[in-house]
């Protein structure tokens, strides 16, 4: 990344008029912080900005998009639209297939595609690119894409959704990747007036007491194998049923097993109506993407994913806990 | 606090040669991290230095102090010293019985009294206050105090226990008060090589299976009262005997009431072999600490803690829900 890749970006953005923005399936604070971050910096440009998501911003992120600047896809509203726009941001992916739904309108579009990100192994299909792996989420590189452009344009309005952005995709400024530029950015961004408590509590202080006792329920089934190196909880269906709560709400249950001293590996099986959803996390230099990847799943390297359909939930614990193993240091 | 401030304290230093410093009865983060940056940058000055505590160093904060620069207070063995010394320097306190059993050798060394601090209501025992009430961290101040002195002195070995301070003191940056200097001093300390990840991870990642068993209990007795304004949660004797807990390990605790949305007060009654212990949290401008010392306790705005001697838990938890009644908005 450096200088010619912002300036020939810059460059489409003022050359054109009419903006898509759009990003992956289930957004996180990254993608939603960054579509709104944009928008709002090329709404000062008085362009014409849509941001389409194939989902609805989940509830606790609303408080970052209070005037709905955030379209959920539907293709009699927004496929034209999707045609006859100038350029479309794909932001925080480049693999075409997490857009999901829009995946289709967008590769069909003649529209030019660029893509911002900070994850590995991007798929060809967009016309430029502005990608660094080294940043801690999306929002930085953008941050230093709109300093590029006009440091004079940035306000509350863009400087919010950015700090949103960056504060979870770090994990509260704790994840690796987290650096001196990290806080200089934030330093700047609170300039502007963000409150770091409201924007904390608006994000992770929106539980349901259902969600708490999901919680004390999955607790109680946390079992340690391999000499505690590899931790793991479970999420059962009658868990969910019994506390009114779904499997979107066991985000961030992975922090529990990897909170306990020695552990390298920890995961959270999810029991669904149609099989099972594993996620995994792990400590410095184990790749649990790997271990994913056999699964059928992908992700990071210190954390990751696989849905499997139709199997049974204690065979699944048994055969990942097997194959997790060889990963152990 | 201005340059003048920093000037007299900097004056002692240069015109003493033997320092104690010592902190508040179960020392955390914030003091154990100032006293061993303060510690260092005084011996990189050639001073003779102890740092002497009344408690021994958690478990978890040993990291900070590999070479055991800290000592646990042994009357027989330090009381001369403590006499002896020409500075005292008290840290992250400015109430001298809170120091516990080394009040009274404290209070009675001829030696000059320097008081580092970001607590309200100082007492006037001291002989030199660098207080400020608007600082994140008693770290935030020592930063400065250090910069000022001598910049070039500041190393790895300084900054590792100034970001350890900061970082716990705000809550991984967020409780009120983390402003943009707070991230500037961050991005200064990151300078030396501390990893983020790796002070999270030693702070906050050193869990026992228990202690998640503990958790797991505890968060199956929450309960709302006053439309969900207020949530408290009980750790029984019963629960610490099964798990292997004690009370120590419910720290943080208190964080899962406050993450319901609408809670505006949150509670954690301990059961403890001679009674109870309260730690009160709350919200924005609601002043828990008011609540806590009608109960003979006290503490910070947010966050207080009150602790009774031979009454009953189920008595303790209906008496303190009716006196905060008044406190919810």
């Amino acid at each position: 990344m450096n200088d010619e890749s912002f300036e020939k970006i810059a460059k489409q953005i003022k050359q054109h008029n009419s903006f898509i923005i759009t990003s992956h399936v289930n957004p996180d604070g990254d993608s939603l912080g960054c579509e709104l971050a944009l928008a709002r910096f090329l709404k000062k440009l008085n362009k014409i900005v849509h941001i389409i998501n194939h989902n609805e911003t989940p509830k606790f992120y609303e408080f970052l998009d209070k005037n709905n600047e955030i379209q959920k896809y539907f293709p009699e509203k927004h496929n034209e639209l999707i045609k006859n726009s100038d350029v479309i941001f794909i932001l925080d992916t480049n693999q075409p297939n997490r857009l999901r739904s829009l995946e289709e309108p967008v590769l069909k579009s003649p529209a030019i595609k660029i893509v911002i990100d900070h994850h590995l192994e991007a798929d060809n299909f967009a016309d430029y690119y502005l990608i660094d792996e080294q940043a801690t989420s999306t929002a930085e590189i953008l941050y230093k894409l709109l300093l590029f452009m006009n440091n004079n344009l940035l306000d509350y309005d863009i400087a919010h959704p950015l700090y949103t952005a960056i504060m979870t995709d770090t994990g509260s400024f704790r994840f690796p990747r987290t650096d001196v530029e990290t806080h200089q950015i934030i330093a700047h961004l609170l300039h502007f007036g963000v409150d770091p408590t409201e924007v904390y509590s608006k994000v992770y202080e929106t539980w349901t007491p259902g969600r708490i006792q999901l919680l004390a329920k999955s607790l109680s089934t946390l079992k340690l194998e391999y000499d505690g190196k590899l931790a793991y909880m479970i999420c059962t269906i009658k868990m969910f049923e019994s506390t009114g709560t779904t499997e979107v709400e066991t985000d961030n249950f992975t922090n529990y097993p990897m909170s306990i001293e020695g552990v390298q590996i920890g995961l959270l099986f999810n029991e669904l109506d149609d099989g099972v959803k594993i996620s995994f996390r792990s400590k410095g230099d184990i790749p649990v993407n790997e271990l994913a990847k056999e699964l059928g799943g992908g992700g990071h390297k210190n954390a990751a994913g696989a849905r499997l359909f139709n199997v049974n939930l204690q065979d699944t614990i048994i055969t990942t806990i097997q194959k997790a193993k060889k990963y152990l240091i």
